[in-house]
């Protein structure tokens, strides 16, 4: 009788597949209360690397980090009309506090526009106090009809990046930079996710944005997840907050503002966009474990010595490494779960091995075969003896493959179509592109009464259009997350 | 006429020399809604030093990062008696939310053991699963009716740390390892301030703990700061929440929990533990800046040059350095801003000084005699060759220095008294050690009429007690933050 598989398979049911995942490998469940989610340890280590990398990119474009308050008086919100509009709807109040009514409720903030906003207008006077540069990483809330663990959560964790401008010029320039060099390097060079980066149409624009960047990936499904968004807010915020400086001549202007963010909607997206039948597969630069060293079976001892050796050597060659030398606890079920938390090598040590002075390296990405069948080709065996300087080059190249992986799979998955007919039958499986004249507003209306929309324009070869009027603009368009 | 000091003098009124250093070095402000506070960029990345070097202490004992939910239903605190008495009062609830009233309001956390509680129950099975090490770094709200920023805010920045145990030696142990091993060290040899550790009396103690350990810090005024908590919590929320586990043998057993946490309140603890009239005193190890090269005056770039080629240098010698240049702004002004600030070393450049082939060294822990006045042997000139090399060496002395000082003024302001009436005059200005034989749950109460509290238990020659029954136990009261 064949085994029962431990998910199930993506092609049966793909939500099933990410509900199995997320509990089997221990990643996250949900809160107590409604649409809030506990993240697990092991899926808290990816997030904390995922922050690193993300971090340190923010920091490079010159941006410092704060903190500003959880909650956020209820009249703030108003100010802006299009964003309250846009957020009442998924607010969660505080009415009583310390024992008594508020006079005034507080919002538990949503994004940070309206308190940064605030705050921005006391501390910028003159023209050299420009631009101002804030990122926060925090909480916020947004509350979920529908909620699913770090796609859509009523609590999640984020960044949210603040600034202000002298100009629009400066401040579109800007926008454009955390979305490319923060957002879009990190996606394709860390988590080895091609992304599609382009701008919203109005319908899908963050309320009081005047532009928002998107980067939007494909997970395996064929549906779209945006991963992150920087918007060009114009003077909306400026204008209602007073946020002014005096320009060198001293006549007094209003600042240009952008917001920008990235959340742990990226967990999901991750999961989603590289998992397989066997579970997640992670890509080294954020795996929290590079590499298991697994002893098979041992009598002696002399094989988990041997097995700790490697695992040492592994370390000193800078890979982060774990043994696992539970022989009390059958080989074949812990090496499906190191398949199932997606680790990228696994190095497997049995007494044969041991004798034959070699180790069976498994590479994590290659496991299955593009048609679901175990792939004998991901498992090699190599001399014991340099085994662990091998591991760093394997890790890069590993990195490469799944990059490499997924654009193939995203590419051919994404098809050229004319009209709106062949664009809903594109994203029964992937994502069509249309030239944006021939869809239009009008098209997009069409799309949306069966749940696809427009992910975002590109210029004709790609990436951000100059601007979303230019001959050529294209729309990708999409079901999505 | 004598120019007005930046701040308030300390001796005049600490309350307020506070309150001005942080306007004046641009660290915090209050937030819009009442006790929340903004905490800007320099004062943050204070709080990002601190957080990464408890965070690698932490992660050395053994205990993985996760994240809880925000929000806990208001019923889950309502389990343990204690706690939801001691938390009541300083809750603030959501009661509305999604645009609907809730039917069950949701608390949002002043701490979390309820919710954390109630997953341990469900991830814990067996003895193998134990011990169970959790950390979350979050943000958690007390509602506050004095709030002061960083010291009593009714939002706060905080790690929770919250383990169980197979059994009570071995949760009080690893509570205590906590409060020595992470926090004392962390903050002795990284904020050089010194700590007593020490046993809370049960008037003190944290509401559900069956003992609470602490760190007290004696600020600049003489009062006491509880910098860091760890609590052993026995089985009371094991029993409630049925955090439970089969040993060895088959049979159930409640298991033992600790809770434990330390906060933005430290970043208080740094500026009112190490600051004087002229400003903060950073130690070096959590300055974000730890050497400025201030140009003094330029006129034909040459100062400029020099002064970046010595920044230069000294980044190449592993020191957080910045170059100030803006000679538009005058000298004098720039050095008192980074006096205010803190930045534990100052290498000034003028065009006399290259000529002369020197830098003049300013330390900014010496900057004041004890009586107040300039100290003149805080500035030496040095060669401008081979300055920069000497300014790890200088960092470091700086740092020992700092430790020593503020040690030596907590100790002479610590005396030994026999009596309430003797404790209550020396709590004027600092702490009182009395054997707590003497003192006794009585003294305690007589001190409490007079704002006086316990501050920890000790053991006779300080440090942890192995029991506050044991014979030469003494008690550290002081007035408190």
């Amino acid at each position: 009788m064949a085994k029962a598989p431990v998910l199930t398979p993506q092609a049966e049911d793909f939500p099933r597949w990410y509900q199995d995942l997320l509990n089997k490998a221990e990643l996250a469940e949900n809160g107590p209360v409604r649409g809030t989610m506990v993240i697990r340890p092991y899926a808290y280590a990816i997030w904390e690397r995922m922050v690193s990398e993300v971090d340190a990119r923010i920091k490079a474009t010159g941006a410092e980090n704060a903190y500003f308050p959880l909650f956020i008086p209820e009249s703030y919100l108003h100010r802006e009309a299009e964003h309250v509009e846009g957020f009442s709807p998924e607010l969660a109040v505080v009415t009583h506090a310390g024992g008594k009514e508020l006079e005034e409720p507080a919002v538990v903030r949503p994004t940070s526009e309206t308190v940064i906003g605030e705050y921005m207008a006391k501390w910028i006077q003159s023209y050299r106090d420009l631009p101002l540069l804030l990122n926060q990483w925090s909480n916020v809330v947004r509350w979920e009809l529908r909620p699913r663990v770090f796609l859509r959560t009523s609590e999640f964790l984020w960044q949210e990046g603040h600034t202000a401008h002298a100009t629009e010029a400066e401040a579109s320039e800007y926008a454009r930079r955390i979305l490319e060099d923060v957002y879009e390097d990190f996606m394709v060079n860390v988590l080895a996710i091609p992304v599609f980066t382009g701008v919203k149409t109005a319908a899908e624009r963050f309320a009081g944005a005047d532009d928002t960047l998107a980067c939007e990936a494909m997970m395996r499904d064929g549906k779209a997840l945006q991963m992150g968004t920087s918007h060009s807010l114009g003077q909306n915020f400026s204008r209602v907050f007073d946020i002014s400086y005096s320009d060198p001549e001293g006549a007094q202007q209003l600042c240009w503002t952008t917001s920008w963010g990235v959340s742990t909607r990226m967990m999901g997206g991750l999961i989603m966009g590289h998992g397989d039948d066997l579970g997640l597969r992670l890509p080294p630069k954020v795996a929290e474990v590079q590499a298991v060293v697994t002893v098979v079976r041992d009598s002696d001892g002399s094989v988990t010595d041997a097995a700790r050796r490697l695992e040492q050597e592994l370390c000193d060659a800078g890979v982060r490494a774990r043994l696992d030398d539970r022989v009390d606890t059958p080989f074949g079920r812990r090496a499906t779960d190191w398949e199932l938390k997606g680790v990228p090598v696994r190095l497997e040590l049995g007494p044969r091995d041991l004798e034959e002075g070699q180790v069976t390296v498994a590479r994590r990405d290659l496991a299955l075969d593009s048609d679901g069948s175990r792939n004998p080709a991901s498992k090699a065996a190599l001399p014991l003896d340099g085994a662990a300087r091998a591991v760093p080059g394997l890790l890069e190249e590993i990195q490469a493959t799944m990059l490499e992986a997924a654009t193939a799979a995203r590419d051919a998955a994404t098809v050229d179509v004319d009209g709106v007919a062949e664009a809903l039958e594109a994203t029964r499986s992937g994502f069509a592109r249309i030239p944006w004249k021939r869809l239009g507003t009008e098209g997009e209306r069409e799309l949306a009464e069966s749940a696809v929309t427009v992910r975002c324009l590109q210029a004709e070869g790609g990436g951000l259009p100059a601007s979303i009027d230019d001959e050529g603009v294209v729309a990708l368009v999409a079901r999505s997350y």
